[in-house]
């Protein structure tokens, strides 16, 4: 009866496969839980079955919630008119972290590319165009990643939706607010001086 | 009814609780988690409620298992007459993956602190002694920390087992100053353990 070291191991090597966790951290971590066994092991363990058996993808916007439609789409004080489309969820978490944005989302699920074979259809696109027309949507912003592929699936989106005479806007391209020049990329030095404007 | 996004934001909250993990990193994980609920989250979520229910310190030296009194402890095959006292359990895990030890451990549970109260008694050194006497013991292997503290605590111990005749040696050679166990690769460890000498 060797039960409780094999548990011991067999979660050290599931935990050892969380992004940013390695096998010494893994290890770590689970002295760390098992020294907290009641306090923060346990309820864990708790909210994290209950997850795993509840989370699903809100069938509208593709956000992470308990029930089939999530919180944001159920939301009536939330029908602004106006649809942000991003890559994942954890973007969606970040626009609410800014409390800036009183719409709805829809989440892609990732940028379009040739190479991983991931068309419009993967990323729910075609949704997002159904939703445009029986929402009565006037505005979609587009807050992809400022990278090659999260611009290139933004400039195909906005170019499906042209035809359907809803305004299609961005998020704007600068400096970050404490940001310090020495510490950004050129790319974004360069956008930052495109779009400069009077002071 | 957002039982399910409370859910998510208890369990980021619970991720962000352990060593390593910060705020966005626990939100990377729990992501990272539900798109695979199936095949690692609810795994992960049972064992830990396993380790969570039954993970114990071993009553005879501090390791941890899922029985009163570890499989190491219990194994007819490692009663050798040597005891390697280590820190913690991450360093009897360390010794362990080291393959060189055949003898039982006893874990201190940390190192002598006046500052932190920390004092013998805290330490099961008293329980060392005890040990070293009942189990007809003929070599204790001072494993501690290359560390200031780990080297004061050795030397107490040291001078505890004086008077029982007992032979008390070190790991000396490959351990580097000011090195801990638990970061030392395998071989090291090895090494270490054969060049071993009188403390
Ligand atoms: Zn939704
Ligand atoms: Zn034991």
């Amino acid at each position: 009866m060797t039960q409780g070291r094999d548990d011991i191991e067999g979660l050290i090597a599931l935990m050892a496969r969380l992004p940013g966790l390695g096998p010494r951290s893994a290890r770590r971590a689970v002295l760390h839980l098992i020294s907290k066994r009641g306090q923060l092991m346990a309820p864990l363990a708790e909210v994290m079955a209950d997850v795993a058996r509840n989370a699903r993808e809100c069938a509208r916007c593709g956000n992470i919630s308990g029930q089939p439609v999530c919180a944001i789409c159920e939301d009536p004080k939330r029908a602004t008119g106006e649809i942000c489309v991003i890559e994942d969820v954890a973007d969606l978490w970040a626009m609410e972290r800014g409390h800036a944005f009183k719409g709805r989302y829809h989440v892609l699920g990732g940028t379009l590319s040739a190479l991983d074979a991931i068309g419009p259809e993967t990323l729910r696109i075609p949704d997002l165009l159904t939703r445009v027309e029986s929402e009565g949507i006037g505005e979609v912003i587009l807050a992809l990643n400022a990278t090659v592929e999260g611009q290139t699936t933004a400039h195909y989106i906005a170019e499906a939706l042209e035809p359907m005479g809803v305004s299609v806007t961005s998020l704007a391209q600068g400096v970050p607010i404490g940001g310090e020049l020495d510490y950004l990329d050129d790319g974004t030095i360069q956008a930052a001086l495109r779009a400069r404007k009077a002071f």
